[in-house]
């Protein structure tokens, strides 16, 4: 059983002894230890995992330990213990290939989460949710219910103890409100390479712009639309020969890579944020 | 000894048998022979490349014989004869990355050009140009001189009746009328993945942004700003260990790549341009 | 409704007019044209794909007139008449994940054919074939029973009117007299960038020598292990942070691409063999 | 003014925390920090980065103090202090590509090091020399002289104190007792992607072989022909309308790239070695 400290604070001396030490002092067996720098703003992140066989410590009284440290070097930090398993809800409206892909990969062990609901604005995923065996839960979206929609979805992400949300190609705008609840916790598949053709219809923009690659990004969501933190980026190549419906399928393959990354190192707390970017450690 | 014939024009029954007929009927040894139809918008391209051995036309003859098919099916064409090697010139400000890979290119016969003369608003690259016995003008740019500065820029390329303009990371922008004057024989490198960050320090931009790829452009130059038609792209991976300046030479790397294709691709005569995009016959 | 036509012969002087001409006069209209010519070998291929639409020919009067111009260039050639869906069968062993991504594609109308039967050596893949509602056929595979389990396979394709056979992760390997039966029409993904680290457990192999890119390759299976036609490769960056673990993951995602890419390609009627390699119209 | 310690044992607990501890309690103010851990083997990599200004160390001291560390835990280890610029050789046949490609780098400062002299058994690359002012040696190497051409190799690269060998496309094999006097001292660029196409004439067996990607592949140089630790590979896309010549010149292109990275990563003190593999830390 291992547990990941993540770390993000301003650069100091001493920093990484400090840590070391403390782990150290406590039996930790480091397994990953990864860490940068940011030296323009002077600011530093870590993560660290370790083997918890021979560490004395538990979380509760891990907690109580490490706190003097962090208070003195103004730590932002979070502690994962242990093998668990978030619940992770997936919002999908009609294109299922990205849903596909994850249910697959979380079927196989890829992802190291309980996908605790499938929350569709279409029934086109039903089926599919039932082969998987996770509850799916139809929940119509319009101008004029958003408001209900999104009390409803809540209240099921609240009762499922949900803690990251994946739009996996789920076409609706979530409210601030929404955003809110959900700080870094809710990730989304861009079907462009952002910051290029954000908003509606990125192919078709693609293709009147005549590029010659074509991109899908995974980003943390904002209530700023396309504009969050960035987690990952993909990209392929296209020609002449690519009518728009070319572009959409061939953008197909790179949303599932984007967006599965950036599943996947979210769940095994890899990224940390800072300003509107991530730091990604592999 | 070679010539090629590109054509455009509405796509319409029997292009192609009228002109394969025409070819076969003179003596064309045809070598290479790509087409593009562009079924949406009924339009048709046409790159044919044939040895000359047997052909019993030359180009005066080919041209009046050839004229009565192409008014027929409304072409717009033109014809490449022989081993014709187009002049052309370099223009580069400080930053001399392109213009070190192109003249290298250019030295073991990868352009099928001439090199007439490299035009700078900076010494820096004369000694470059010295070396490798090209020609070097040095035209100082200014708000105050522009017009003279490139009235002295369109003696010098008549004078050496270039066909090709290459704006090896030249950072003056060209004035309309000097655009005017090379419509489609202007091929820039812009230094991102257009249409992202656009204009000037891209890869400022794209670090604040934080974006997982970074790219370069290559284009020919109209007179709206970084938005002629994209010739080819090429991106490279970046992560948070990156720094501003880190992205500024990573980027080396793909600018020379996008940049060298193009100036290649225009000189074998394998791109068509129609509306702001390109066909490009590989 | 559309026609495609595919040629390879010797290159000769007249070949496009003569084909061209033939399609123009009877009424043809041409939607995609390629043809490549290796001017070493002086070979040609062609690839032309028209709508059936003004064309005053069926599948057996084009047969019957088409056949004299064939003779004369002594052309290899077949046409493919309108929506036909040939019958795949795809084998699979454990692995599920390149069928998993071919049967949503398969469902969302990106492979034109049908899915005649799903065949195993295991029974994990039941379910999926189920849920899909394609004929499952549990067939186990031992040294002792090969010849017989060979037997049945042949049976069932025969029945099922099958034209591909997709080896999708199906890890026995198939007898000369099977593989004579379909030729060019077997798809193979071989788990690393051949010719490099042929055999088993590639991965392995690429983890043992410290490579920096793993790759995986579709083919067409021969009697030489992993030495068929290739028909696509692709390649996702490891470092020394993968360990071999790390290395089959990351492989699963350049399988699924390279198969699935083969596959709809030879359903695309795309590619053509010859001697040991393909051309592939795109 | 900054240090960089590289360290390469077994793992043990409390291998950071000394470190770090060490670092701290004399002043190091880390500006890089970077380790990997070989859990199967049990192994344990650093490379710690940090400015001078405030340490109370200068070299001979550290080697002093810190010499009691690295015994209690067995390392291996090396500290490089300050801005040394190593001495290169960089040794060439008759393409200049990457020779061209590196000597711009150097000349715009990507490169750390000073380049003392170019050793080629041809001249071609004399004038290159020249013109960037370093050094140039005319070694003609025959069967009947090697020994005697690698004894004066020898004396110079002595004479000259040269601290890394780049064998930028230089087409001799060097003997063991001259790969023995410069161990994981010499990167060589081989125009392939290893282990696929080892061995003379590699993009011709490419082509042979109908690969759709062809690399090149930055190694140290061993007494194992092409089979020493990799440091960096790159790929590019190829088609059946690439002739083996077209192979070669797009082959370029990958081979500058990949050895450009070798040997910044090299001079950067970013590379270690353990078995037949290489640990880069970026």
């Amino acid at each position: 059983m291992n547990a990941i400290l993540l770390i993000d604070c301003p650069d100091r001396k001493g920093l990484v002894a400090a840590i070391a030490d403390f782990l150290y002092r406590h039996g930790a067996n480091i397994l990953h230890a990864d860490q940068h720098q940011d030296n323009e703003q002077k600011f530093f992140f870590m993560r660290v995992e370790w083997d918890l066989a021979d560490f004395d410590l538990d979380e509760p009284s891990f907690e109580r330990e490490f706190r003097p440290i962090a208070s003195e070097f103004g730590m932002h930090w979070r502690v994962e213990w242990g093998p668990k398993r978030p619940a992770v809800a997936m919002f999908v409206s009609r294109y299922q290939h990205c849903l596909v892909d994850l249910l697959h990969r979380y079927q196989i062990g890829e992802l190291p989460c309980t996908i605790a609901m499938i929350v569709s604005n279409h029934t086109d995923a039903g089926p599919l949710a039932g082969f998987y065996k996770i509850p799916f839960h139809h929940i119509p979206v319009s101008a004029a219910n958003k408001a209900e929609a999104e009390a409803r979805e809540l209240e099921l992400l609240e009762a499922g103890g949900v803690a990251l949300i994946v739009l996996a190609r789920y076409m609706q705008v979530l409210s601030p409100d929404f955003v809110a609840r959900y700080p870094r916790q809710i990730i989304n598949v861009h079907h462009s390479f952002l910051p290029a053709f954000s908003g509606a219809r990125p192919y078709h923009a693609a293709f009147e712009r005549g590029v010659k690659l074509i991109g899908a990004t995974s980003h943390y969501v904002t209530n700023v639309l396309d504009e969050g933190p960035i987690i990952e980026q993909e990209v392929i190549r296209v020609s002449h020969r690519d009518r728009a419906d070319d572009l959409v399928q061939k953008g197909r393959d790179v949303e599932r890579i984007a967006l599965s990354r950036g599943v996947q190192w979210h769940l095994e707390h890899r990224i940390l944020c800072y300003g509107n970017k991530t730091v990604v450690f592999d």
